[in-house]
């Protein structure tokens, strides 16, 4: 049919590797995927399942076959019901991906963040990039820097100095692209020189919001990226944040709530990253702030870690050795003969036993052990401690 | 011996109620033990093993013994020449007390905190007090409040609110009478006019600080008492601010750290109230203020429970209705025999009976429940608790 082989040329010229289009199974593999994206809400289960078990091509030739002895599945014949009727969204849709400049990836792409894949059937289909592809990729460390768009000054300094740290230090900042955290976040990641990449819940070709038009440009034009599930052209919708929230947890290898009401919507991103077993960290803030009392929420009822700063961050990415720690049993008694020692005036090791509650011996033995170490010594009157 | 009572009878004097004064034996075990409070330094583990093994009278009759042969083990032979010297210190000690008008309470007492027994061989072995000796007692929940002396104005303004609610709704505010955090817990405790309860370092006839003179002699006006286990005359030490400290998380169901530094002495209240098992929650605040970066740490790395308020803490203490498992009923009768239970004096049924408020019938049925479960044992003496 070649036919349908030009047209998934021509939908996919500019948005795909020129040598892609070349191989008319790569094309049409790539070019399955998209359609998918244009057909379902993200997070349809029914078309992952579907395209997990048979590829998106062999997938969609079901989903479109017009013959229904061929689709026995209840699930997916009343799914052809919604998505069937958006077929006619998918021309456009490549249509402004080619217009806007932007990339198609897909599961099959050496840059495809493979973190993604842990959503199971809730994986997206593809993803539509404007910027640098490999800011995608799972093998560079990331984090998602999250938090509420009605964020304080405390929060957007905190966000600003853990966002700058971490991706100076080459961790990829994730975010939504929102005002408030997620700005402050991609901000500090830019200002810093590192890679940052906002998920849009709308299609990358709009900005959202509006008054992030030039941020995001800024994301896009690198090191960074700018990257959604839906395809150019859809609105942001509740439903669409909400699992634009999934990718953003999914594709970090920890999610820290930097600043967040009680009700911030940014708890459903720590809500995802729990669920998908990826490191949840919170930034506390005063108790007499509402900014923090989702983060404080998180503490209490989600067991986030306590985040006070890049370092936490990489503790949570697995990226430092663990604390060590040390006791000392010796220290105990060494502060009860410090406790008897004097400065100024000196006192006989007798003394030293009475008021420290030890045997002479025994105070005798941890005075050597002081004057040893330097903290205490004798003079002509007996023993005094050394000035700190 | 008419004369060593008639010692007793002097010494106590003012210290007990004048009934007790009447009955030798109960005179002269509360009398050792508050000489063992005058020969050892706090948490002197050698001393509470022989005492928990033959009582404080008892225990001190082998101590004070000069014939070598009767002390066999080598711990308390070597623990004698630590505390024989201090035998000149023990009539000043009583004098003192006398002039201060301070109590002393000894595990017979109803009033003891039992709670304070969690500490086994390392627990006091009486306590010296100023004020309302119930504040003590151990069936009113408590909740030790602690932090830094160089709190911030959020930190006082949290311990301020804090205390005030939970004193105001009967629970005892716990702590350490000085500056900062503790001395605005006491405060707003007494200003909500609730209990407070401060356990000093050092003997409870000096104001440690002494900038807080007023306030110290404020809580032992009542409702409260401020309470040590060293005698009078006793200087407050490094070591004796440390084992002070496990005083006030034994004595707490749970302890809240509500504003401390990275090194605050705060920590090592709640290191204590980690190992005894007591809950342990800490306020947050902002990352940037150093004088939560021990709060923050304590979230880290203690598992400490996120407390944002007053409900919070309830929580802690299990006063919530969410956190009640079990049954109710069998769990507050429970809880009133084992107060009336004792780990180092046997007590017969109609004794449990007639200090738990239950008929004797009932008292004996609930006996044998907490025998059942571990939490009692028979002695040849009579019931006694177990250690937990």
């Amino acid at each position: 049919m070649a036919s349908a082989e030009n047209l998934v040329r021509q939908r996919l010229t500019g948005l795909v590797p020129s040598e892609l289009l070349d191989d008319p199974e790569q094309a049409a593999s790539r070019h399955a995927a998209a359609v998918w994206s244009c057909l379902t809400e993200p997070g349809d289960g029914v078309a992952g399942t579907l395209v997990a078990a048979l590829g998106p091509r062999t997938a969609l030739s079901v989903a479109l076959e017009d013959g229904t002895d061929s689709v026995q599945d209840p699930n997916v014949v009343a799914a052809r019901r919604r998505w069937l009727p958006r077929l006619g969204t998918v021309d456009d849709a490549f249509r402004g991906a080619q217009r806007a400049g932007v990339r198609l990836l897909t599961a099959e792409d050496d840059e495809w963040p493979n973190a993604l894949d842990d959503l199971g059937p809730h994986a997206p289909r593809c993803l539509w990039v404007r910027g640098d592809l490999g800011t995608l990729s799972s093998r560079t460390p990331a984090v998602a820097l999250v938090g509420a768009r009605a964020a304080t000054g405390y929060g957007e300094h905190v966000a600003m100095e853990m966002a700058a740290e971490l991706a100076g230090s080459g961790i990829t900042v994730v975010s939504g692209g929102a005002y408030g955290i997620d700005g402050m976040a991609h901000r500090a990641a830019i200002a810093a020189g590192g890679r940052t990449l906002a998920f849009l819940a709308g299609g990358v070709d709009r900005a959202y919001p509006a008054g992030h038009a030039d941020l995001l440009a800024r994301i896009a034009a690198g090191p960074g990226a700018v990257a959604a599930e839906v395809p150019c052209g859809t609105t942001p919708t509740k439903w669409r944040f909400l699992q634009r929230n999934r990718l953003i947890a999914a594709a970090a290898g920890a999610t820290v709530v930097v600043e967040a009401g009680w009700r911030s919507g940014s708890l459903n991103t720590a809500g995802h990253a729990a669920a998908l077993g990826r490191a949840l960290g919170a930034v506390p803030g005063p108790v007499t702030s509402a900014a923090s009392a989702g983060c404080h929420r998180l503490l209490r009822e989600y067991d986030a870690r306590c985040v006070t700063g890049a370092d936490d961050v990489r503790e949570l990415l697995g990226l430092t050795g663990a604390a060590v720690s040390g006791d000392d049993s010796f220290t105990g008694d060494r502060t009860r003969v410090l406790d008897a020692l004097s400065v100024r005036v000196g006192r006989s090791a007798e003394e030293i036993a009475r008021r420290s509650g030890f045997a002479p011996d025994d105070a005798q033995a941890l005075l050597g052990m002081l004057e040893l170490d330097g903290s205490a010594h004798r003079t002509a009157d007996g023993w005094r401690r050394r000035p700190a």
